[in-house]
């Protein structure tokens, strides 16, 4: 992998790069959309390419549990499996061990979960991880980590972060695959001095890119937003930032803002599956009665596929009728808009306008509140 | 509409034909996928029209009720509510309300029911079937008529198959849309005389095609070749004939070789939701633990867009993990299987090898004996 940041914006830290994997270049600030179980959920990996997407994420604690990874690896890796020919960002299982499997002990050898599919009992460690991400082999890979709940104690913080410091290093010692980029992840919760101490340990073993985890968890935005503030700064400039499990466009202009160049979310998907789609006037809701009878696209000032082709009294009726290719066309409207918004800003950035670019969307856009 | 025999068979009663619409020309014998909430299931129109499919079918029972006609009306017709430029064909509402609704009466004058959506009570005569259709403006529409149970007593069809002819009258009369098309429908359960004495008054009435109904519900195959046999003799040669819910590749064929036309059915969409797909070596379930690690195509001698792209394992993954795209893969690849089926038999005849065909079809395929 290499990175090159391309534009230094005047008026804030945003830059515009250029990110290059074995499976293509990467033009950044960049939106991944997930694809948890090796699919971004309804769509096809030409659909994604059309939209405009050139990396998705995928769930190593997902493919381990199902199918396997093993079958993964027999398939040619995730890239043959799935059909994309994209790049791949997978993340370390560390997230979801803590979030979605059943924890019983964590050691400091590694984590003893119980699946969240059949309740089987599993163990992954920061070698087991590595291993699981070679055997899918996705371009970029993460170290296994621990995601501290939110709000958490000081005490337990600090614990925590040395720990997955060290599983860092373990993570590190054990990635012996070349084509594959490993990126460490720094943790700390909301403490400041937690913060700096997990980015200047991690950015002593010189990873090729850093992510910062761990928020986005419930807290205030605000503080994640600060935490930004004081953590970016200690990271190389001439390496990638990637903010984990973000993307709405409040959220992702504060990041940009501040430095960040990937960011990923379900949520694009996942309020699309419920019936909700972003408009350049906000969130609109869809399924309600009240677009029974409107005949104009999802959002008028959207170029997309969905938005060409398809009205929202249609979509309405198809969410309504629980049919799947309401949610396909949701889904579709919804990544291409956060992907053009994407270019917008990369475009804001080299034009030298992001600030005013920023003020002006969200005149029409909205606070949005949402997560 | 108009339509054209091209070339009779000589070994069978099997034709080619030219069905033209205001939607584009058909090559018959076509088979129409269904398309029940204006949709067909998973599949965009694109996707559709990629498959080669021509003319799709759209159920009134369902649009009446959901999103409601007079939407789709509004919206400038079912072919732009659903942007699909291709040829419909709507079905009466008859079958659902029979099967589907909660029967309150049968009179003359039309059938009360309640929806199976929210238990609502309304009422459906061969005038409002028509208004229906004529608000949906599928290109060729259905008259109005009981679909009877099976097993039925004589008496009991007798009287059900005479108000069904009086029906069909009242639909003739009521329908003034000239550029729509409609059908009549042979009714008579299993008993030759009513068959003929159904043909022969509806032919009388001069529709300009024949449908022949309540088929394919549950009784012997053997019995519906054998209505076919009497029945289909007596429908005018220059006219479209259409064998309503039938879609097995055996009962196709059987259709096809007594000089049927037109064949809906669920069953191609339908097993593809249940993981099941078509292949030239017949039905396979994708979705069995036995596909975990077979990285073939689901039809090694297919070339549709998901035989080319997707291996058997990855869309037992996607079923087995519920993914849209599981049953978006194997819907695709069935109903292509069925339309490229047709386009060998309509070249099959052409060529005056059908009978051969069939039989060197079956010896690979197997019989096929489910519904
Ligand atoms: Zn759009
Ligand atoms: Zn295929």
């Amino acid at each position: 992998m290499k990175f090159k940041v391309l534009k230094w914006a005047e008026d804030c830290k945003a830059r515009t790069g250029l990110l290059e994997t074995p499976h293509g270049i990467i033009e950044t600030p960049v939106f991944m959309p997930v694809g948890t179980q090796a699919t971004v959920k309804t769509l096809t990996p030409d659909e994604l390419e059309q939209i405009g997407a050139k990396i998705i994420l995928s769930n190593t604690y997902h493919l381990y549990l199902r199918p396997g990874h093993r079958i993964i690896e027999e398939a040619g890796g995730l890239h043959r499996f799935m059909n994309w020919e994209g790049s791949i960002l997978t993340d370390s299982g560390g997230y979801q061990v803590f979030s979605l499997g059943e924890l019983r002990e964590i050691r400091e050898e590694g984590v003893t979960f119980r699946s969240h599919i059949d309740g089987s009992l599993h163990f992954i460690s920061p070698e087991t991880s590595i291993e699981i991400q070679n055997s899918l082999g996705a371009d970029i890979i993460m170290a296994f980590d621990e995601c501290i709940p939110y709000p958490a104690t000081y005490e337990y913080v600090k614990n925590s972060v040395e720990r997955t410091t060290r599983w860092a290093e373990r993570c590190k010692k054990h990635h012996k695959n070349e084509k594959q980029t490993l990126f460490g992840i720094v943790q700390g919760g909301l403490y400041k001095d937690l913060r700096e101490k997990s980015a200047r340990d991690l950015v002593s073993m010189d990873f090729k890119g850093y992510a910062v985890g761990g928020l986005s968890v419930g807290e205030p935005k605000e503080h994640m937003y600060e935490v930004l503030d004081y953590t970016v700064p200690l990271l190389p400039e001439d390496k990638p930032r990637y903010l984990m499990g973000v993307g709405s466009p409040d959220a992702i202009f504060e990041g940009i803002i501040r430095g960040i160049d990937m960011f990923d979310c379900v949520l694009p998907t996942r309020i699309a599956r419920h019936g909700t789609v972003f408009t350049a006037r906000g969130r609109l809701v869809v399924k309600n009665a009240a677009y029974a009878r409107d005949f104009s696209p999802l959002d008028p000032e959207c170029d997309c596929y969905v938005c060409k082709n398809y009205t929202r009294a249609y979509i309405r009726h198809l969410i309504n009728a629980n049919e799947v290719l309401g949610i396909r066309l949701t889904t579709i409207h919804n990544l291409y808009f956060l992907l053009s918004l994407m270019e917008k800003i990369r475009r804001a950035i080299e034009g030298g306008y992001l600030l005013e670019f920023k003020q002006e969307f969200f005149k029409k856009f909205g606070y949005d509140q949402g997560s």
